[in-house]
Order: structure tokens, then sequence, then C-alpha cells
């Protein structure tokens, strides 16, 4: 690492005072089902697979599964794979791996007790308090890849937080995957859509890692088409990507009455069949490829159609799908930060927050969209990210827990200072003083007096002031000449060679 | 009940169409500590007690407590009741009671599973969009009624929702009372302050309710004056309470690092002497009077010295507490929408949603400040207070689950529809359409396009419009004009008894 580093800068900022490290949750998941209940989730969701089935766009994809034995009708596109293979199928993922980042001081574990929180991904629209709401760019893209690398309260960084739509389609994920490598030194995701931009990814990937052999290093969500359709840009890049032994979560994007019944224990069904088949296409692909299940389960308002986030329905949901992906060993992805609100206000917070307590709750092992998550999903509010950021740290020191000793139960302490008086001053107290709570980025606890002379802020306005000062404090972090080079050489070459190419046949 | 009930408006909004009923939490509590852990804090708390000792301001609570056996200190008016003592007197206390409305069907249930919800309590200013923050009325109380009343995502309404300073403070509680009974049919909670207030209130309830025997109907806060010491004031009120079989819930305030020592461990263990030692006095004053062990224990910010609201470190406490309680089978008070924020923003939802996340994980039966509360405490917005109802209608419905059935796994439905398709037409969702998800009456889901089209108006703005629609639905409850007459000639008469005189000796 030939790069010299500045000298850092005194943060003043408890967000960019956060220690890399993992995160876990000490108590049981909070299980909303009970096993009897969970079972017939389960069962049900064996009997779609073998009598509705499940389509697969793919020649590749239905090959594997003609080859493992499954019924398939080719003409339909349609296969009804048996439990008897899917389980046995499922049985060859990883419980728990390691995620590599470039900075392996910055690598994640997937599974078990962890949490690692990445922020939202692939939003059209940024908005801030300055501008308001616009396409986005790559500078959009770029400010939020420093915002998620400076602050570690999330795990991942490169996510597309935004589409750079003033990038070409067909060569942005070359500009997005070197920005994410050259930015950020943590883990860089990058859409699992096809088999050019896979591809693409993995041979950068291998100009900045020794070797991709072993613990992966990329990965994203493979969305199903519900109700039981896994279509071809997705096939292409599971396939891709379970072949070299990189991460896919398989999420179902399930509004309950609109893409499965309205019920949500026919929603939590279908969203099992279409993970369970989407996790045994990983693995007959390639036994042991690290694979996540995956929930997205909504409803829709019935009165008008639209998604709805963080309700109670999508709270069970994400219970229960933790419930679920435990019951197959296998790791668990959820959501964070989900709401329909326009604004960083409110709403926009209290249905992040009926996200977010059941993602923790239910033990998600990566929990996506934690930061930034604005209108359904279409934008990117940096306000909202750091509104989210504050929440993240805030969880993290919640699951830290506390100490029950001799020390912290103080007895003396408390002879000492006995009926009436305080415990300000008391050498217990100071000696504690700097650690002893959660500190805070964001939250206003003045008076309202010195708070309305001071111009009345809302909690927004004062996170536009945070983004700001953490765009401020950003370092880039270290990266050999040489590997820059070497990107810079295949992002030109391949710029040229998918000049008016298609990026899916 | 000889008044006649106008016509029902149709309700429109949601918040307006919640049925009176219970709720419980159906799962486990939420245990944070582990057993020894737990074991530890009870076992320093009546260490505490035993050795470091207690003040009760007030000679008769002395009396008690001489009488009982409890070595006392009569000029320090120091206690220090040893352990044996303590847990014997408190056994008497009962886990489950119903406590009384005037109207039956509001009777709620305080213990086991059940959780009740009851508005903000003791706020000094209220704040709306229109006129903003300024001291309270009679008038704003009387609003604040009227809204509780209306909502049935709360279980209790006259809570001195804010303070009407417009009444001369010596008679303050008769008003009160009046307005709680005659606008309200829901438990009528009075201030446990002092012997006379009290009185009144007792005599004020006789002229309502055929008896006071059995099941109580009324009660109030007893607020520890934490470290260690019950004041004159509150052991009036706790003598009175609870020598007539009514509630008190026995509620230490402490912000860690200033009433307490810095730990949270320390925090607990003095908040489980000092409930302790109330609840026992109460016990000593009538064995089975209702007693509640309250909780409202978090932290400074140790920045400034200001009370922080919404805290992990709050959180800790509220599961704790939950856990204490129930080892001494005793019912759980807690709080459920606590903030420092000083409006309806992003900071008060989010500080809320940690407040009434952790409340209902803990089976907490009676969340306090539920509605309203914002500033610390100091002010009720009465846009807070609909956002807050949104939240608690939210839990509400996500408390009740969700069926696992042949009818709700609707696997021919999902047959039916197959691969592709949508569900929004099947006879399976057409069937369940108006009742399939929880309705909200504040949240937007609508396209930024026709949200920004239509004012962009956030939470607190459409919260604003909710207040007003629910106030223009209030129905005054039926009540025999003999007993509203009644309560006026006791108040009017109490009015000319009480010019000049003090409240406490």
């Amino acid at each position: 690492m030939s790069r010299q580093r500045r000298p850092r800068i005194a943060p003043t900022l408890p967000l960019l005072d956060i220690p890399f490290r993992a995160i876990r949750n000490p108590r049981p998941p909070y299980d909303w089902l009970a096993p009897d209940a969970l079972e017939r989730i389960h069962l049900a969701s064996l009997d779609i697979l073998e009598n509705t089935g499940i389509n697969f766009l793919d020649d590749e994809a239905l090959d594997i599964w003609e080859r493992a034995g499954a019924k398939t009708d080719r003409a339909a596109r349609r296969v009804w794979p048996d439990r008897g293979l899917v389980l046995e199928a499922i049985a060859s993922a990883p419980s728990t791996f390691r995620w590599r980042a470039r900075n392996p001081a910055h690598d994640v574990i997937i599974g078990g007790d962890s949490i690692a929180f990445g922020p939202c991904g692939g939003m059209v629209y940024v908005t801030d308090l300055d501008r308001g709401r616009r396409i986005g760019t790559m500078a959009d893209y770029e400010k939020l890849l420093k915002l998620s690398q400076s602050c570690h309260a999330l795990h991942f960084a490169a996510w597309e937080q935004v589409t750079a739509q003033d990038v070409p389609v067909n060569v942005r994920h070359l500009h997005r995957v070197r920005a994410g490598l050259t930015l950020t030194d943590k883990v860089v995701m990058e859409g699992a859509h096809g088999r050019i931009i896979t591809s693409d990814t993995l041979a950068m990937m291998r100009l900045v890692y020794d070797s991709l052999d072993g613990d992966p290093v990329t990965g994203d969500v493979i969305n199903v088409n519900s109700p039981l359709v896994f279509d071809d840009r997705m096939l292409g890049g599971l396939i891709t990507y379970a072949r070299a032994g990189q991460v896919t979560f398989i999420t179902p994007f399930i509004l309950a009455g609109a893409m499965s019944p309205v019920t949500m224990a026919a929603a939590l069904a279908q969203q099992n069949a279409e993970v369970l088949a989407g996790v045994a296409l990983t693995q007959l692909v390639r036994p042991g490829a690290p694979v996540i299940y995956g929930g997205f389960t909504t409803n829709i308002d019935l009165r008008n159609g639209s998604p709805a986030f963080g309700t109670p329905e999508a709270a069970w949901a994400a219970l229960v799908g933790g419930q679920l992906a435990r019951s197959y060993n296998l790791p668990y992805r959820g959501s964070g930060g989900l709401t329909t609100s326009k604004a960083g206000d409110a709403q926009a917070a209290y249905e992040s927050q009926w996200s977010l307590w059941p993602a923790v709750l239910a033990h998600t092992n990566l929990i996506m969209h934690a930061a930034g998550w604005l209108e359904g999903g279409l934008t990117v509010s940096l306000e909202k990210f750091v509104i989210d950021l504050e929440n993240l740290a805030m969880f993290r020191h919640f699951l830290d827990g506390f100490a029950v000793d001799d020390d912290s139960l103080a007895l003396a302490t408390i002879q000492q200072v006995g009926s009436g008086g305080h415990h300000l001053g008391t050498a217990h107290t100071q000696e504690r003083f700097r650690t002893a709570f959660f500190p805070t980025s964001l939250s206003d606890r003045l008076s309202y007096d010195t708070w309305a002379l001071a111009g009345g802020e809302d909690t927004a306005t004062r996170a536009n002031r945070v983004w700001k000062e953490m765009l401020a404090q950003y370092e880039r972090p270290p990266l050999e000449p040489a590997v820059i080079e070497a990107l810079n050489e295949y992002v030109a070459r391949r710029e040229i060679e998918l000049t008016g190419a298609s990026l899916y046949e």
C-alpha cells in the first residue's frame, strides 16, 4: 500500500468514530410462529413446487434441472422439482461464510448470530434538502460510496445506492464496480444481472483480489418475479455467480394481494417455495456455493394497490422468514429501512423502525436497504441515509448489552451518595464519563428555547449537516497504483468492446 | 343512560374504527438478561435497602414501617427494610387485576400477557401546527380527552395530558376529574399527590361508581425522587389510594449518571430497590391493594447533562424492568412514546419507536405516555398524538398475528394463478379485500408526483388534519344528568372550601 494516508482529522461525529467489527445478536431469535405452523408453511411450499411448479426462463437453468432429474417442461419452461431433490440440494449450502473485502479488516461474516448492515441499493433518484429530487448520476453514486465507506455502522459499501444515469447503460456496471473498488475497501456488491455484467465483475475482482478461490468477494440479490418465475437475466446472474463461488441471495419480491394471495400464510409459503427452488439451483450449479435465504415480503395497500412498507404484515414476514431460513441452516437476508414516505419525516422514521426492529429480532444476517431508502425504493435520500445510520449505530450499541458485575453494580457508590443528592460528580461516574452511553450524532436534546433560538431545525435539517461533515472527512482508502491502472485499462477496453452491444442476448 | 346517542357518523378514519378490547402479546417476553445476571440485580437491590436505606418523608409512612418492624430512624426519616419484610409484604400484591371504567365495556385488565396503552400525562405545554407551543389550558385538556376517548388504540383517556393552567392550582384537580368523568367513559387517572387531591378524587368517583369496593377505578403514578427518596406528596397519595384499594404504580424516575450511577446495572438495582420499598408500603397499608412495578429508567446525555429518551440504554432498562416485575409476580408499567424532539419529526418518531418496541417486547402491561409525548415530557403535540396512535394501532394488529390453515395457505389459488400473472382479481383476494391488511390513517403511499402535486405534505401536516377530523367525530359518552349534577355540586362546594387552602400541609 504505497499511497500515504493523510493525517486523520479528529472526528467530531460519533458516526465516524465507530470501529469496524462484526456485530451479533446475543438473544435468541424472536420466533413468531409456533413449530407446527412453521411446518405447515414448509409443507405447503413443497406442495407448490411439486404441483404448481415454477418457471425458469433460461435454457441453461432448464438443462441443470433436467440433469438433476427434475420433472421439466421445456416448451413451458417450467420445472416441478420434488421435495427429495430440493431438500437434498439445499443441504450443501453453507450455513455461515466469510465475505472477503479487499481490506481484510473489513471482511464480513454472514450467518449464525451475526448481523451485517448494508446501504440501500437500486434507487433511480437521489434527493437532498439542497437540490431536491433528481435523476441519479455517477457523482451522486460516488458521494454515497464515500458515506458508506466512512461510517462503520455499515458493513457494506458499494451497492448501487443510486443508478448513474449519466453513464451509458451497457457500460455502467464497469464504472460502478471501479468506483466501488477504488473509493471503498469494503465488500463490493454488483448486480447479478445476466452473464456479461457478472463476468465483467468477476474479471475486475480478479484484478484486485489475489484469487477468487475460497471465500467469496462479491455477489448480489437474485429477485424472483413472483409468482413463481425466475427470469433470464436473474438466472444468467445466478448461474455465473454460483459457478464462480460468489454470493447470491434468493429474494422473492412479494406484495401480498398482488404477487401472492392476500393471506400472509400463503405469501410466506410461496416465498419459501421460490427461495428453495433458487437455493437448490445454486447448489446444482456448484455444491457449497454461498447462498442466502432472502425475504422481501410485504403487502399492498388495498385502497389503491400501492406497495406498503414497514407494515405489521411485513414485520410478521420478516420474523417468519428468519425461522424458515434457520430451519434449512441457511443465512438470512432482510431489509432495514423501508418506507413509502417521500420525505425524511416521521413516517419515514417509523416505517423504517418497523422494518429494522423485526429484522434485528429475526437474527437477519444480512440487512440490506438499511440506510437511505425512501419512496418505496425509488429514491435515496442523503438525509434519510444519516437518520438510518444513527439508528444502525444505536442497534449496534444495544446488541452489545451491558455488564452486571461488582464494578457496574456500584453498591459502594450508591451507599456513598445515599438518599437525595446526585451521582454526577462521583468518581464512579467521572471514570466512565466519556463512554458510558450511546453518543448521538443527530438527536437534539437541548431545551426548547435553545433549540428554537438556533432555528428550530428538524431532524432532516440536522442530518443535512451531518452528511456534509461526513463527506468532508472522507478518506480514500489506499490501493496500489498498478491495480488502479489495471482497472482503468479493463474499463477502457470493455467500453470499446461493449459499444453498441446488448448486455443480455 | 337517558341521554340519546346521536346517529353515528360513518368513520372515514381507521383510527376511529378500532373496537375497544384487551390486547395481548402472544409471544414470550423478550428477556434481555440471563437468570444469573437478573438475580444479581435482585440481590443488589436488597443490599441497597438493608445497608443504604431509603427515605420516607411522611410521618404516617414512618409509623407504618415501624409497626411492621423495619429498622427506622425517625429523625433522619430513613428506613432500612430487610429482605424478609420486603419480600413477604410484596407477596400479597395481585399479579393481575381489573381496572373498572365507568362504562364496563371499557374496563382494562392489567397483568399477565395483557398490554394497555395510555396517553401522555403531566405535560406543561401543548403544541400544534396551527398555534404553535403555548401553556396548556382547560380547553386544551378537554380536546385531548376527546381524542383519547375517540380512539380505542388507547385504553385510558384522562391522564392530565396537559396541565390546565387557566384553572387555579388548588382546585384544578376538581375540574380535571370532572372533565375526565364527563367527556370520557374510559378509566380516569388522577394524580396521587398528597391526601386532599386523592380524597377529592375518591369522593368524585363515588358519585359515578356504585361502589369503590372490589376492583379499583382510579389511581396514578407514584414517582420516587431518586436516589432513594419518597417525598411527602407522593406518600400521601400512595397511602390514600392504597388504603382505598386504588391503583398505584411505583415508578422511580432515574436518569443514569445523575440520579443513579452511570452503569445500567446499578441504575436497575437502585430502581428495583425503590420499587420494592414502595410496593411493600402499599401492601403494609392494605394487603392486596393493586400496585404496579414501574420503570422509567433512562440515561442523561453526558455531553450536556440533558435527559435522553428512546436510547439503547432505556431499551435495556425497559426489557430488564419487565423481567424483574415478573420475577415478583407484579404487573409492569413502562412508557411508549418518549422523545426529546421538539417537533413531530423523524427524531420524535424513531425515539418513540425505541421506547415502544422494547415496551411491547417486555410484556409491559401498562404503557403510559404512548401518545402525544414530546420535548422530554414538557409538551404534548396534537400531531405527535396522531402519529403515536397510528403506531399503537399497528402494534395491536401485529400482536393479533395471522392464521396458518388451509384457508389462509390458499394452495388452490396459488395453483390457479400459477407462474406470472397476479392475484388482484382472484376470488380468494376479493373475499378478503377490505380487512386483509392493517389500514393506515396517516401513512402516504402515493407516487411522488401525486404527493408533490397535492402539496408534498409531511407526516405532521397530515396528522394535523387527522386530529381535527377525530375531534369533529367525537361523541360525548352518555352519563346520567343526576350524576353530572352531583359532580357539579361537589366541585362548586369544594371550590369554596379550598379557597386559599393549601393542598399539602
